[in-house]
């Protein structure tokens, strides 16, 4: 068995196809006639944009406007100027074929975007030399393998695929995916979730143990692979497979049901999301609401900050799209681990305990917190928003909040503009010192969402993301839940709602300690929604108090995920 | 007013004596006879380690051994094999004047120990360079600056004061030091603390406000400095002075008696060390024993890791000498912010997040943890030594030290070596974690000791190094109060002893506090003790209920930390 990245759940099975694109052979030529290379790499040019267009157009059809914006980047990529400035530069001063040309300049901005380190400029890199491809493919009259065409049945498996060729992947076709390299936020696996086709990613050297028509099981929930299994083995992820396709088809029955226990406890069901368009998962899956937007992606991958009017439009469109359910906008969550290089954010030596989020949002009122702010309060006419403000750890941050709120509140009075005069304004729970007062808290703010991850990371005192020490990160350990539960407790008893917006919300084995402790709203991955209220619809509270107290009654946390995970498989 | 960092406490008012090593003008000269000038270096380098040997032995008569350790370093440095190697080899392959050969030398290991960043490091930059001045003075025939020969009344004010000179000053003469340069911890502002001579360091432009004959005064313990007061200020400063000194001289009669508050309740009053000679620190003011003995020193500033032996003695040594008084010793708590080369620790993203102290040990058993522990077992036959483990967040992990504790137990009975079989085994309570199921470690562990600094810094999600939210840091903030006195309750109900070896121990304004939730034990800065004691003898728990439930009842720093300021100044 392979071990890869699980990029798109479910469980795939069929013929392994070996997808590998032709190695083009770029010489580089000198020409005679610039001016004619010069006419002949804008006619690639046209034609690649051409290509492009009419598969995001077919992709925007047959998947969604969201998958086809991936391949609508490459057509602003094959529009920008300066790298079509640059390539018919190189042809002109340098007597250079054009192929050579996109060569070299793509390259190099490949190269570069790929030397910045993080994921968005790797995505940019891999963009760069996909466009670069088509272009040369073009010029050279080389045929783009053609994976719309595989027989039914195929599993796909490639060093790594190009958006523009994942996008030409007919679902009915093609039962899974499996390449050598990418991540979980690469575009190819967006797409391949999009598509609904099971994905592993980031399995290295796979490659070197299959061949066209070996048989190939992959599961995309756990990123696991296998290559011809023998008959009891296939046997089994073909059950699997039944059973995952089963249940995903048995959720869609909770669409329009209302997430209520069994003894008649409501609560809500809601999504996150990191940008406008992820509304349209949210709805997809009868979320009752957003109860976490991000708001950083209005921020991140550009050279300026984002004006008031960019922002409220961002907002709005969200609010409107939700139509008066509730939307919960958190306000900007960077810090000195992330590089938005305009903001003039130097490193911290501990990020995590540094200067980010309302910390840096209230030492930059003026040209950061108040803009944002006033987006959403203008938002706020269009809709059910609600303001919630992270890292919070003293009640002196909120109340300066939300005297700027009521600062700003004033001013539009003056301006004769539209808000909501009763727009909520809650905290993220996420630090020790929050929990540690959440009964002062309770008494001033309107709503509780507890972030679990930072909470965690928080409590344990460990950096998730370091691989040293991210065993002791566990939401099941005792003293977390500790603090989890007094949360709840402190918001239920000044009457304020509490919800959750980490990843725990939606795990399986935390779910019902949840519910036992109180927690009115859950917010979550939108495709994990349906599954969340089939659990809910199965519990009684009142049963569930005792199976709390027990889980709340271990010393490690390893009885309690054992104890946990006995009862729901129970 | 001017403002830089106390670093010796006490008033100083005197007649300002501007302190400037003249500039050395160092030119590269070409010798004829590079035999004959590196003869002529030795006898320079031979004159410099007389010279120091004797400042050394005279400073260690007036002022103690620890004081001359440092000077004693010096000397190290004059007779490193590798320095004077490469300063003969210039000479000798540049034909280089010795003047010359010195100044590029040193000058090149000093820019590489300043550009390292930590403080030690800094430290060694600026021996270096007085070796430097040192050895070049002897060449060309420059007398020092004849510190010991200012008048009394004198406060030096200086660019900076190397080690060399600081001990050359007369306690009897100079009363007060005032740098531009430096820190708390540089050793200029180690010899002052020891010589008691108020200083404040770090105070920057101050040789252009001050010339020779002004009247200065300085409050080491504020950081503060006026120069040419009016004489009203004057008049103040003098009776600030005479009430430092007063109260200095009062706290005498504070040795030998008993720590029991006027309602009969005893605590014990003890001394965080950080090498087995600052036990005479703890002796001279009379501490009850050691709270925190902190074993970094031991690992640092060295090429390899120190062998059990050496540990061995390090820890026995402490032990004898506090003869039969408890000595908690914290195990190694290092980490990736700290820079052990041997050690192999890669930089952390989040270091206080990271892998370190407990983390670290445990996954270093072999080479690290084991060796040590059994030193500290070994050295428990000679006196009341405590193992105390840092950054402890699972109940998990301090089985596993426990369970290796015991495993080396068993190793020294088959070996035939003495142990104390009934060596206490606790924690450092320093996470959120550990507060929040500090009941559960109450049940196994055998005493408690909580660490403020870090408990602070982790329950506010604060780096208290980081200048831009270091104003978040405090240990009145009601959410870190609640945990402090959490923990007490817990060790109290569960029967086990529970100290504090943080900076708030000693806090005159925390100390009330303290008493009131029925800590056990204060361990702080040797210094401090005896005004702990005559605190402790003024207060009556009893009446202190109540001013504990009143600060208790704030919601924001501030208040809780004005209402305990009104309390001791009422």
């Amino acid at each position: 068995m392979y071990k890869g990245t699980g990029a798109s759940a479910g469980i795939g099975i069929g013929r392994a196809v070996i997808v590998e694109e032709k190695e083009l052979v770029i010489k580089r030529e000198t020409v005679t006639d610039p001016a004619a290379e010069i006419q002949r790499f804008k006619g690639a040019l046209e034609v690649s944009m051409k290509q492009t267009e009419a598969l995001a157009e077919d992709l925007g059809k047959r998947v969604g406007e969201k998958e086809a914006e991936i391949l609508k980047g490459h057509i602003m990529l094959l529009s920008d100027p300066m790298l079509v400035g640059e390539i018919e530069t190189n042809i002109q001063n340098e007597c250079m074929n054009a192929e050579y040309a996109i060569e070299s300049v793509c390259t190099m901005y490949a190269d570069m975007f790929a030397s910045m380190g993080d994921e968005l400029m790797q995505q940019r890199a891999t963009d760069m030399r996909d466009i670069k491809t088509r272009m040369q493919k073009v010029l050279l009259g080389v045929a783009s393998v053609d994976i719309a065409a595989l027989p039914a049945g195929s599993v796909i498996v490639a060093k790594d695929l190009t958006p523009s060729m994942t996008a030409g992947i007919n679902p009915a076709n093609v039962t899974g995916i499996i390449t050598e390299l990418g991540g979980r936020t690469s575009h190819s696996a967006i797409l391949a979730r999009a598509l609904e086709i099971p994905a592993v990613v980031a399995l290295g050297g796979i490659l070197e143990q299959v061949k066209d028509g070996d048989m190939a099981v992959l599961d995309g929930t756990e990123g696991t692979v296998l290559i011809n299994p023998d008959d009891a083995v296939l046997a089994e992820y073909q059950n699997k497979r039944d059973a995952f396709l089963k249940e995903k088809k048995d959720l869609e029955q909770y669409i329009g049901k209302p997430s209520v226990t069994k003894d008649g406890v409501s609560v809500e069901l809601v999504g996150n999301i990191g940008k406008p368009e992820d509304v349209d998962k949210v709805l997809q899956y009868d979320g009752e609401g957003v109860g976490l937007f991000r708001t950083e992606f209005l921020f991140m991958d550009r050279d300026s900050m984002p004006t008031e009017e960019e922002q409220f439009e961002a907002y709005r469109k969200v609010a409107v799209a939700l139509d008066g359910k509730p939307v919960i906008i958190r306000t900007l969550d960077i810090g000195g681990d992330k590089e938005i290089p305009y903001m003039g954010l130097e490193k911290d030596e501990n990020p995590f305990l540094g200067y980010r989020a309302v910390r840096f949002c209230l030492d930059r009122k003026d040209d950061v917190y108040r803009p944002q702010l006033r987006a959403l309060l203008r938002a706020s006419a269009y809709g059910n928003i609600k303001i919630m403000v992270p890292l919070v750890t003293c009640i002196e941050e909120y109340r300066q909040v939300k005297a700027l709120v009521h600062e700003i509140m004033a001013e539009l009075d003056r301006e004769g503009i539209a808000y909501n005069k009763n727009i909520q304004l809650g905290i993220m729970v996420e630090t020790a010192a929050a929990s540690l007062i959440a009964d002062i808290f309770a008494k001033e703010v309107d709503f509780f969402s507890i972030g679990t991850n930072d909470l965690t990371q928080y409590t344990m005192s460990v950096d998730r993301g370091n691989d040293k020490v991210s065993y002791l990160y566990s939401t099941f350990n005792p003293a977390v839940l500790r603090s989890i539960k007094r949360i709840i407790t402190c918001a239920r008893e000044a009457g304020i709602m509490v919800g959750m917006c980490g990843e725990a919300a939606s795990d399986p084995m935390m779910l019902p300690l949840l519910l036992a402790f109180g927690l009115n709203e859950f917010s979550m991955s939108p495709s994990a929604i349906l599954r969340a209220r089939k659990m809910v619809t199965q519990y009684d509270t009142r049963e569930l108090q005792a199976v709390a107290d027990k889980a709340m009654s271990f010393a490690t946390t390893a009885e309690v995920e054992n104890y946990m995970r006995e009862f729901i498989n129970q």
